[in-house]
Order: C-alpha cells, then sequence, then structure tokens
C-alpha cells in the first residue's frame, strides 16, 4: 500500500480528482490555477481556494501576522495569473487550543492587512480546532469568459516572460531553516522575502486586459515547475537564454558555494508570474505592466520540442521538473 | 491571558471579526450562515466555507467516506437553509501523512457522494499535509437579491416551524461516543442519523421560492441554540408550545433514563431547518415542502417578549441558549 508520502502532493490530487465526477462544460479544466463556474451573460465566476498549514508552510521566524497574511498572499497570487480581482474572501481557521486571545486577534489583523493590500474583503468563515494552525482561504472573482490567462495558450515563437528576479525566497528559506549566513543588509532583503511575499496582481489585472497573454501561471511551486506546468497544459517547449536570477540571490550563492541556478530555478514560494507573450504584443505588454510600477523580464521563447531547455551563452542543458511538492 | 477553551468558538469568531475590515454594502452581515457578494443586475453571490476535523467533528465508527459526505452536508445545510442552489465547491484538504492511497479514494468518493446527492460538482481544490483530517468545503451559489431567507425577519405572530424531529443525533451520539446502549434496530437509526445526516436541500429551496420564509437558519448547533439565534438577529421571543421530538429519540431517553427535552432541545450535528412563516402563506408553505416528499412542524410562534419559552401542558420553563461549541 503506497504512503502519502511516496505518492506525493501531484499524485495525491490526481487520485482525488480521479474519484470526483467532473461537472459538464466546466469552463477551465481541473489543474488550473482557479476553478471557474460559468453564470451566464459571457461571465465566468472565479473561484480558488489554498490552505497554509503552519507546520509545513510556515517557517521558522514567521510570526502569526505574517503567516495569515501569507495564506493571503497564496491565493491571491493565483487570482493574479489568471488575471482575475479578487472580489471577496472566506476564510476557515483550524486554531490549536494553546493559542491565546491574541494570538487569535493577530491572525485576524494579517488576515485583513493581506485583504486590504490587494483591495478586498474577508466577508465570512469558520472556526475550529486542530492540532495545527490552518489557514484555508477561499476566493471569489468574476472573469468575462475569453479574458481569463489559462496554463493552456502558448503557442510557438512566444515570448516567455516573468514578473521579477528569482532566488530569494529559497536563499531566504535556507537562511531560516537551514541556519546558512548572510551580511545583515543580504540577511534581511532574502529573509523579508519569505516572511513578507507579495502577489503581482496590478500587473496580472493589467495584462490581462493587453490581449497580448497567452498562457500564465504564478511561480509558487518554483520556476523550473511553473515552466514545466505551462509546457505540459499548452503542448509546447521552452528556450529559456536569461535565467533571471536575483542579484542577491547571487551573492548569497557565491558566499555560500551553493549553485545559483538551484535557487533561481527550484524555489518555491515565490509569487512571480511566468507567463507567454505574443511577440507582436510584447511592447504593449512591457510598457502595461511599467505604468503599474512592475516589470516584465523576457527570458526565452516557446518552442516547438516538449522540452524546457536552458540555453544561454554559458550552459546549454535541459530544465528538469522539479519544484516544491507537501508530504515528499 | 484567556485561553481558546474558555473563549469558546463564538468568542473567536467574534475577535476575529473584530479585527477585520468591514465590506461597504455587505448584502449579509457577518454571521448569518451564509455571506454574500453583491454582483449586480439583483443577483448575489453567495458564498459559505465550513471546515471538518476528524478530532472534534467524526465521532468513533464514523468512516472516512462517512466523513468526507458529511463535510459536504455541513455547508449544503447552511445553502438549504438560505433556500440558495449550491452551484460548484472547492475542497482543502489536510491529510496526515499515515493515510494511504485506498483513504484518499475513500475521501474523494465521499465527498463526490456527497456533491451529487445535492446535486452539485467538486470543481477544485488543494491539499497539504496536517497531524488532523481536516477537510474544508467552500460554496458557490447564485441567489435573487431579495429571496435569500435570513436569520433577521421573524415577524411576532409569525409561527416557528422546523423539517423534521430532533434529538436523534444527540441519542447516536451517546451510543457512539459514550457507550450507551440500545436495541439493534433502534441502535441503527439514532447511529444512522448521526453517520448519515441529510441536508434540507429540496426543503429550503421549495420555500424560498414560496415567500412564506421570514426567517431560517439551520440546526447544526442544536434546536435551542437555532431559536435563540433567529431571536437575537430579529429581535423577537418565542413561545414553544410542541417539541419535536422524534420517537427513536423519545425510546432511547426512557430505556437510558435521559431526559428527552435535554436530547431534543442540546443536540448538534443535526441538520434540520428552524423557519418562521407567515401565518397567511403556512399552508402554501407546508404544501411546497410536502410535494417534495418533505414535512414541516409546527412547534410555537413568534412573540414580542424576546425569551425563548417552552410552554406545553406539562411545561413551562426557559429554553436556555446551550449548543455544541468547538473549544468548549
Amino acid at each position: 500500500m503506497k504512503t502519502l508520502r511516496t505518492l506525493g502532493e501531484r499524485k495525491i490530487i490526481e487520485i482525488i480528482q480521479n474519484h470526483l465526477s467532473i461537472m459538464p462544460k466546466m469552463p477551465i479544466p481541473f489543474g488550473d490555477d482557479v476553478a471557474a463556474y460559468d453564470v451566464g451573460r459571457g461571465k465566468l465566476a472565479i473561484l480558488k481556494t489554498d490552505m497554509l498549514v503552519d507546520k509545513t508552510d510556515v517557517p521558522k521566524g514567521m510570526s502569526r501576522w505574517q503567516a495569515a497574511r501569507k495564506a493571503v498572499v497564496m491565493n491571491i497570487s493565483d487570482f493574479a495569473a489568471k488575471g482575475v480581482n479578487p472580489l471577496a474572501m472566506l476564510v476557515s481557521l483550524g486554531l490549536p487550543r494553546n493559542l491565546s486571545q491574541k494570538d487569535v486577534g493577530e491572525i485576524g489583523d494579517g488576515l485583513n492587512a493581506g485583504a486590504r493590500e490587494y483591495g478586498t474583503y474577508v466577508i465570512g468563515g469558520d472556526t475550529g480546532e486542530s492540532s495545527d494552525l490552518i489557514i484555508s482561504l477561499s476566493v471569489f472573482g468574476v472573469a468575462e469568459e475569453g479574458k481569463l490567462m489559462l496554463r493552456s495558450g502558448a503557442k510557438v515563437g512566444d515570448f516567455v516572460v516573468v514578473t521579477g528576479f528569482f532566488g530569494k525566497t529559497s536563499a531566504g528559506l535556507k537562511i531560516l531553516v537551514d541556519k546558512l549566513k548572510a551580511q545583515p543588509a543580504l540577511r534581511k532583503a532574502l529573509v523579508d522575502s519569505v516572511l513578507m511575499p507579495h502577489a503581482r496582481l496590478e500587473e496580472g489585472l493589467v495584462l490581462s486586459q493587453t490581449g497580448a497573454v497567452s498562457a500564465a501561471i504564478d511561480s509558487s511551486d518554483g520556476l523550473a515547475w511553473s515552466l514545466h506546468e505551462i509546457s505540459k497544459a499548452s503542448n509546447v517547449g521552452f528556450s529559456i537564454d536569461k535565467l533571471p536570477i536575483a542579484s542577491e540571490a547571487e551573492k548569497f550563492a557565491e558566499a555560500n558555494k551553493l549553485d545559483p541556478l538551484e535557487l533561481t530555478l527550484y524555489g518555491g514560494e515565490e509569487y512571480e508570474l511566468v507567463l507567454t507573450i505574443k511577440p507582436e504584443l510584447w511592447k504593449r505588454a512591457k510598457r502595461a505592466v511599467e505604468k503599474v510600477g512592475g516589470q516584465l523580464l523576457r527570458i526565452g521563447k516557446v518552442t516547438t520540442e516538449k522540452r524546457v531547455i536552458l540555453d544561454t551563452d554559458e550552459t546549454k542543458r535541459a530544465i528538469e521538473p522539479h519544484g516544491y511538492e507537501h508530504f515528499k
């Protein structure tokens, strides 16, 4: 009999799905970042749930306030990746008995801070007793049919772009979890990227208006994993010619004799968007994102061959589909 | 510093709410059975989340399949109480590491059985590792503004009605948890009411169409608690002249020298609807419910005095606001 550890999170999700009847005319297939229900008149109700469990999702050094805010960011990031505005959220809280009234207040404050940061509200919820601290959020939004940025639309020749540099959170986690060292200012930047993540909501919302995006996903399971997910869903490959390594991650890798590529490709808890863009609309997309204070970095292009290749001046190698996975 | 045990579930929810910004123009206030978001054109998106945690919500003798199905019923029951059709559900699963692949399949089957029983589908979700088995569901539906059955509309003179008899689940829990005894056939009926609860969805849906209902709630925290919740939200009182005691609960109480009133009033995990009905539309409401195979039992009337009184031929006493509460 296989245990959950041998199965891993993704296989477990597949097993659950195989036991569920599929709703006829699902506007989005199982496995994209959000689910959708067709409410008619060309509108889709967009739904998402994501659960934070302290023992796997809250590293040492993260406060309860930060954990609650992170639970919001995790969920908003998926809405960002689909270009959908989060209109309202519900929270299901599992609380360990040893928490105090003050702890509960901090969790409430963290939820609210996260919600308000992205212009939304927590409008209801439920609470019960559990061994771990559990913060399960569900988010509601409305999208126009056809405007949703799915994982499945990447076309050969499209540009591969990301909304920021990678590697800081994996470095930050090595500091918090594995006790690696860094200079104070560098340490702060890396640790902050873990404790105070940001969802690229404004970027996602303006990008969905440009019509430039052919596929999109967030990078919460790591850059490599995100590329492979788009590759699978769109039936294309990628050639990455410029790895978006954060300079802080590079410094940290050098000081600790780590591979900066590993930090960049196989991190996680990183909430950038990974997108493919129609080349003729690249400038429009870039301008739209810069107008809201963000950035779009071109890192490669979509290819016919169904592989994800790193192909820079220095290196040519396959990017393997590893990424963070619960239970493993 | 107060602990969660001294606070109790309801106070904890209040604390969380006090830390949340309130969305302007909330169509339903915090604390009703569901939350709502105004999507325009006279329509409300209806949202609900409720979390099942095995260590408090799954009695010994309940299988994983039944637990997963129960998690669905808990959520659907709140939609039933508001007269709203559940269109789609998401699931957040927290799974202990020692579960097997077969266990996961059973949970999937139980979720699906519950969803299909009420004409809905699980269309997405998330999974992670946790110490307890956690099944957090969120439900989406659409309601017409003004048709929603809230807790707050009961008027003096309205009839108090319920959709079934009470006391079986509290008796069943005494068998499963406290090892009390009963004759085989009786035991089966009582235990089944716990293991295989049913939400009164059809009843709720047809009742919302009659326009007869002035206030409604489900009885998952017990009959007494439900009456007090409507009383508080509607600013009225109740005089109950006929307690809806299930004959099985009466037999069980007699054999075990228990108070049948206690079983009936202070149970929980019971998914009947508790409603107030405009007297002039009572017959219409009763017929509508009977047409879908259900029943409506008149148990009292709404009064001016803000108390909940049991006033039968044998007894006159106050019904105290106790009910099942997590953490206590």
